[in-house]
């Protein structure tokens, strides 16, 4: 299939003028050739979807998930973040086996594009990183995956690597996946958090990622008993930490930022560090909230993320959006984060932590074809205004009707084409099952 | 119909022992005659609605909607409080015929019973409250209504009453409504707020509701510029003044309570007075976030409400019910508002709001039949856990399958079955075309 048209929908293209359009979007071998309008196939080798009643824009982009989590839903609620990676999700990624990773990873993948999200930066757990990779292949989405790296002397037993090693299954990694298909699969390097790894682990991630110009994936400052450890190690805060080690730059994103200084900010800001804003998980791991508008004010680069199914617990884009949305009015005012600019985080400030700025987060000719078409019909969207407002606001995972990906269809008319939803769901219990008997 | 059966499913009761059972649930002339085992119809007038699969519960409460506000979703975006109501809410409503109000209740309603919330405490505008209760009556969702009451000098041209009509309108609607449709619809006085109706208004409707037995909505402390107003009028705070007035008890329920001192909580929770907390509402329209916990610590009823479309957009009681859930924790720790308790207040906390806790909020026996089945297949809730972990964090309104009211079924496999929902659709949308041409 060499042409797509997705045939006549309203267009929210996210394009430096905030354009509205109508009519088509057409891709030819993967990329966008022509927004709004009407377009003939120019070969005989197309296929036509129709988005009449539907508003069609860029997939969404969540620059944190962990889809390796996604068995462990709903079995680590009410928790605060170190009772929850040492009580429940540390044990949990430990005892998880090959198979066990792989229904994880298609569940998650299979989800996150039914509800319109095209792209990820993903962290898996230490092994089996393969898997993951394999099912972002098999499901169609477009991810930067990297295995988490846990080389501290207090990290658990079943988790616990060398720094060698890690660095070593970091590189296999790279070599295998970085680029794959057709360059929709990435890998970046996972550090899980300043406190499961050496200096030495770090250092070296630093000055590997930009040899190879591979990115960084990391956590830092969402809680405040973690930042008490990372100063009684370091004597300093995350960010500095990082500055230190060489972990700063365009090249990675950190999740969460919940308590951040000014001056680590400004840091943040004046490397081209991306922070992933993760409200749900901040907000049910009690974190606190992420003060994004100070981000925003400081010039840093914002993107959004639903973090893990034990956190959330739904990998849900527009559940996301619509939080930050409304998370940041009362403390800054109610033009806080309208609607066009949170529509904007979670599309093109994705695209940026992801480093594909210039490849999604927009329809615009040249980019490639991720392209999601939300059905405005559902009532709760009735009557329809500004497709800005719909997006932020009233729109839901399960409106989204089509979804293509690299201008290739993954989900039409709600139905997951690149794998069978039936076959995920059992692959996924039957795993639980023997995770959680 | 005379029996109803919800066969097969997983029971969440949230009855007194927080039993979850499986098997049936059935109603005999609307009541709830049998909660799990196995059930055979007794007469060979019966409807049994295939419910494996699904998590089985009452339907949700929401205790403060506005139904007729809907045709303004997202013509509202961004304002605070008080210029959204001067500004939009109010001219809105102000332009409202009978035909606008119709469509708009009956959009609402549709949303509403497809979304999984059977209850409604709903506040209308000034004029053509009928046309709701005709929504309301004809959609088979259970609501206690009011038409709002504005006597105030300052209030707008177009809403503006006198106060002997404001008495002799709601007294109309009451001889008219309350108790109608088997006691399905009730009225409620509804003084929108202390700002919009004089001291004589107010302190006839404390009388006339004991009188009458008929209960009090409104919304009080909602929002900083507000409280000001009122103290400037009172020398003293919302709640106070409703205890001068004669306008607390447990027949009275206030949307929002975000400001309260320790003073006006210990009134609510002695006075037995109900608090309807709106967590999209309040953040959307900067209006902070209500001490939900020391409410609860308090001793306070608490239920919880989407509020209108144009401040939320959407009235969903699940994401109403999610945000609850998480709003809380990060201020008072990760076990604050465990899935249990949100749940509760999301069902028998909107029960005893609406003055029906012996009748709806729980399946038990002798309760009326007001139950959803919610559809466990979705990847968003797999692997399934916990029941109140997979109601609190992981289900979606659009997961709803059945919906019963009064033993009725009024939603069968995702479809309304007593609006043609295209009509509803049309109706709303021509009338929202008129009023923002």
């Amino acid at each position: 299939m060499s042409e797509l048209v997705l045939r006549g929908g309203t267009i929210l293209t996210i394009d430096p003028q905030h354009r509205v359009l109508s009519g088509d979007v057409a891709c030819k071998d993967g990329a966008i050739i022509q927004v709004g309008g009407s377009y003939t196939p120019t070969t005989s080798d197309y296929q036509i979807v129709d988005c009449a009643g539907t508003l069609v824009m860029p997939g969404l982009v969540q620059a944190h998930v962990h889809t390796v989590q996604t068995l462990a839903r709903g079995r680590a609620d009410d928790l605060e973040l170190m009772d929850w990676l040492r009580g429940v999700i540390w044990p949990y990624e430990g005892s998880l086996d090959a198979e066990a990773a792989g229904a994880a990873g298609e569940l998650a993948c299979a989800e996150l594009l039914l509800g319109g999200t095209t792209a990820i930066l993903d962290m898996a757990t230490v092994h089996h990183t393969d898997e993951i990779f394999r099912a972002a292949e098999r499901s169609g989405i477009r991810a930067t995956i990297g295995k988490a790296m846990m080389d501290a002397p207090d990290t658990p037993a079943s988790l616990r690597e060398s720094t060698a090693s890690s660095l070593a299954e970091s590189d296999k990694l790279i070599k295998r996946w970085h680029g794959a298909a057709d360059d929709r699969l990435r890998y970046a390097y996972a550090p899980r958090f300043v406190l499961s790894c050496t200096d030495e682990l770090l250092r070296e991630v630093g000055v590997q990622s930009k040899a190879r110009g591979v990115r960084i994936h990391t956590h830092a400052s969402e809680n405040r008993g973690e930042i008490e450890l990372v100063r009684q190690r370091f004597g300093k805060d995350n960010i500095d930490v990082f500055a230190d080690l060489g972990l700063l730059g365009d090249h990675v994103c950190i999740a969460h930022g919940v308590h951040l200084s000014a001056a680590e900010r400004a840091l943040l800001a004046k490397t081209g560090t991306h922070i992933c804003h993760c409200p749900s998980s901040n907000l049910k791991l009690a974190s606190g909230v992420c003060d994004v508008p100070a981000l925003i004010a400081a010039g840093v680069s914002v993107a959004i993320g639903a973090d893990g199914a034990p956190c959330n617990n739904n990998l849900d884009g527009f559940l996301e959006l619509r939080l930050a949305a409304l998370l940041h009015k009362h403390a800054h005012g109610p033009r806080t984060l309208p609607a066009p600019e949170v529509v904007k985080l979670a599309t093109l400030g994705g695209a940026a932590a992801l480093g594909l700025a210039d490849k999604i987060g927009s329809l615009e000719v040249g980019k490639r074809g991720d392209v999601i078409a939300i059905d405005l019909s559902p009532l709760h969207q009735v009557p329809s205004s500004s497709p800005w407002s719909v997006v932020a606001y009233a729109a839901k995972a399960c409106d989204v009707r089509h979804v293509a990906v690299d201008g290739r269809v993954v989900v039409r008319d709600r139905a997951l084409q690149t794998l069978d939803v039936r076959t995920v769901r059992d692959r996924a219990v039957s795993a639980a099952k023997r995770l959680f008997p």
